[in-house]
């Protein structure tokens, strides 16, 4: 069956899709177009080119080839981008290393993932000391001391990175190679094991880069992204490549302001002085945004901004709205490119309930462009799309990682018959939305009944005093498990456990959750904290931990 | 160096990038959207994706394989969208026959494409007859009545393509294969030689059609696409794809407005009553919908409209403008995809004369993402993008042709060095648009001087009166070649070639084109009609021979 190929004729340029291209016309377009470092530093693509040639080359006189892993520890930075960019073009593979783990598991991906040459900002240089008898491919550590004097320190350093940069050429010719080359890898932070290493290739970046471009573009009004928005990502740069929005902005020509280390106040003036109009991020900096600007000294409006990561509550999302923030969920996982769907607003769309463009905004939305996206049940049959039919979500999409790094049993699983597992449990509305009901190892099974720990998480986040709650389902010798609350309360607010549970069995009556969704009031527990992971998610394994 | 490739586990589905799969979102989310034949017939995406399903069981059932071609012949309609994804999404290759070649041309075609199975509409069924005895490989005829009675006829039919899909079933598995099959094939009919088949793969269509919507879609306001626009196509279907832009249009989910064959008095009907906001044609046919339209009963203000084919002039641009259509060149041709470049105005862009935003908006405009766009002398250096430098365009893009089809000497040619050859001589200009001087075989050279026909014709067409012409080379023994200038006067108007000497010798004095770009008064003639190719383009050779 594989005949009828095209056939080049010889001559013909086969062109593989390779991060490179990415940079083919936005650099000759746009080339005046600005790329800030906290406002400090700012240069045009054009210079941006040059210092992506002159990085190849230094990592080229460091011993950089084909298929070298390069690490990067650093805060958002100009020079993420240049790595995000120059590593992968010259054929090596860029290693996002998530600066927020243990110095332990940190010397775990660097060894697992093979690094051979290691950026990293002067911040980060006593993790490296901590670790560096543990290294085991590390030939090579560059230190950027990102305008300050170099740090003092024992590790074998090869040079500051604008010292090297300086004495590299700019011009670098950077080859063709196959397009299924390894151009990016990270680790993902499961609740159970070691960090799991996940790739992209050139295609998965380009592609994903094209799909999201192009569902973010389309949409007539709100929720979109164009030619003169002016980009600042808020999702770290470890972490799924930013979810990969840094290659769409460039791509595109757009003003690119990276923000270093995340600071309240400094994303608020970013925001103002470099006139941002696109980012990305978690909903606690969401949520640490609204509050850093309560005094109504930062106008917020007009900014388009993606939630991931976790989900997006109905309370925080009105409060963004209400500040006139064009805010909407994202949905994906590390392994997804990330991004397979998004919450715009449908075409023609007008709220007959403003509850229900709510709802809309903070569900994962619909799938973008040749994203092969169901909800199934045990059988991989699709459910209807009533709004009520749970099943897992599944995948199939043109740059789904491949599998992990050495786990060639969590490779077979995540891929268990042909389809990426989410281990996301949803339903689909007629509508085509999607509502995530829980994670599959997060549904507390009570009573015979599957409760979902994030619907009561929004009912509990709902009642007025609740800043946020966590909830988990905990062993009872009785029912199997029980759910149990783990609330912050907003600062100087007075709540009981009985007001809680109170609120809750209004909505036992009104039949929107069972009785045995209730946790008993022993198990409404205030905190002055959720634990979150390293990403910025609700970290249930801790709360499984604690609470045992 | 094609080490560090990322090993899939085994279970991991490669996706190919299929034509199938532009569906798979459109279908679920869009389920719902309109297409309309001429405003008659309408029905869903819902029952789209059915009978494409019945297009390949009836297909099939006529004996159609996996690298099987399927030749069409019709007007633009919904059974032409329907062979757009159900032909090659079976695995075999969509033919589309160009319809206004002459019955001697078409024969060679198919038998050169070697098509197995002809879908034809009434209208061409004495076309087929008159050829039936010349065909080679066809074995089945489908005939599309288009709901009148069948015709009468001779040729061995299978059956009416409604009667067929009627008794098809709408359950058909679209099968994997090797994304570089070959989808779809057509004819490009130079000026020289027999016509050259040109043929793009799955993956070519699925990239262009990503890439064309990325661009569309990104702008700001103007010259873009979004979800919310209803979608004609008035490039005839069998002419490159239609652009490409029905792949665009479905993928996206927008209501899509089928025009039968193009009567003016329809088109603009169907502007109307079916609210279209986006279409692309040829000048010719832009200037036929102004002129049957200027009456004013028709508002055509809102209307987006890329034009293509061939240059678009600035007086119909601007008449085009006043009348309130978004009007903005494209380009690109049969080996391209087609679309590499686009004339959408910079970001932030405001005319300080508004000649200038005319002269962007009918230039070739700016390359589209990941096209690698050049202008180069004949060494292959990349000329100065100075607005004056003179070279040819050469190309590379990830859905270029890969050579024509039998034709290997004319494939190497156009591939030459590893670029694709356009044979059209530009310059660039700083901020990166395009202009086209000429095509390379098209430039006169006279007295030592090359003189771009292109613009001796814009020149005399901003000459009151002239209602459209053109402008070839003609031997002569004393200069090499001369211009010679071929003019259409508009209704009613008297125009002498004094009155074009003398304009065009103002544009001497003013500096704009050389002394030896004006004709000879005896070089000056009035014609009732310029002669023109089967797709709308000033056909240039008939002319040279007529003048010969």
């Amino acid at each position: 069956m594989q005949e009828n190929l095209i056939i080049p004729t010889p001559s013909a340029y086969a062109y593989p899709l390779l991060i490179k291209q990415l940079l083919v016309n936005a650099l000759s377009l746009y080339g005046d177009q600005e790329i800030t470092y906290r406002g400090d530093l700012r240069y045009s693509f054009r210079e941006f080119r040059q210092r992506i040639g002159r990085l190849a080359s230094a990592l080229s006189a460091l011993g950089a080839r084909h298929g070298t892993t390069v690490a990067v520890l650093d805060w958002d930075s100009h020079r993420y981008l240049e790595s995000y960019f120059g590593i992968p073009m010259m054929g090596a593979t860029l290693f996002t290393v998530n600066v927020r783990l243990s110095p332990q598991q940190i010397l775990y991906t660097l060894n697992d993932a093979e690094a051979e040459i290691v950026l990293v900002h002067a911040d980060f240089v006593p993790v490296l000391e901590q670790i560096k008898d543990g290294l085991k491919g590390v030939r090579q550590i560059v230190v950027m001391a990102d305008g300050q004097a170099m740090p003092q320190t024992e590790l074998p350093v090869a040079g500051e990175y604008e010292a090297l940069l300086g004495q590299a050429s700019p011009e670098f010719t950077f080859p063709d190679f196959d397009e299924h080359t390894k151009a990016a890898t990270f680790y993902t932070t499961g609740t159970t094991g070691d960090p799991k290493g996940v790739s992209y290739s050139h295609r998965d970046i380009v592609l994903h880069t094209l799909v999201t471009a192009t569902s973010l573009c389309a949409q007539k009004d709100g929720q979109r992204l164009h030619r003169e928005d002016v980009y600042m990502p808020i999702t770290p740069m470890f972490h799924v490549l930013a979810w990969g929005m840094p290659y769409v902005a460039v791509m595109l020509g757009l003003k690119t302001v990276l923000p270093g280390r995340y600071v309240p106040d400094l994303l608020l003036k970013l925001r103002q002085s470099e006139q941002v109009t696109f980012s990305h991020c978690v909903p606690t900096i969401l949520q640490m945004l609204l509050q850093a600007s309560q005094d109504g000294t930062h106008d917020l409006s007009g900014w388009k901004l993606i939630i991931g990561g976790s989900a997006l509550s109905p309370a925080l999302c009105e409060a963004a709205l209400a500040r006139g923030i064009d805010v909407f969920a994202g949905y994906g996982m590390s392994e997804t490119g990330p991004v397979v769907s998004l919450a715009q607003l449908p075409p023609g769309f007008t709220a007959a309930d403003p509850r229900d463009e709510v709802r809309m905004r903070c569900s994962p939305g619909r799938p973008v462009p040749l994203v092969d996206f169901r909800v199934v049940d045990d059988g991989m049959n699709d459910l209807p799309r009533d709004g009520k039919s749970q099943g897992e979500i599944v995948l199939r999409a043109p740059f789904l990682t491949q599998g992990y790094f050495n786990k060639p049993e969590a490779s077979e699983e995540l891929w268990s018959g042909g389809h990426l597992h989410t281990q996301d449990i949803a339903v689909m509305t007629p509508d085509g939305f999607v509502q995530i009901v829980d994670r599959i190892k997060d549904v507390i099974k009570t009573g015979g009944e599957w409760v979902s720990s994030i619907e009561v998480e929004g009912l509990i986040a709902d009642v007025p005093g609740v800043q946020e709650c966590a909830v988990i389902g905990v062993p009872d010798a009785k029912w199997g498990e029980r759910p149990m609350a783990f609330i912050v309360r907003k600062p100087g607010i007075r709540l009981e456990p009985g007001a809680i549970c109170e609120r809750l069995l209004e909505h036992v009556e009104s039949k929107r959750i069972s009785k045995y969704a209730v946790p008993e009031l022993g198990r409404i527990v205030f905190v002055s904290e959720i634990p979150r992971t390293s990403v910025g998610k609700i970290n249930k394994k801790a709360l499984r931990e604690c609470s045992a």
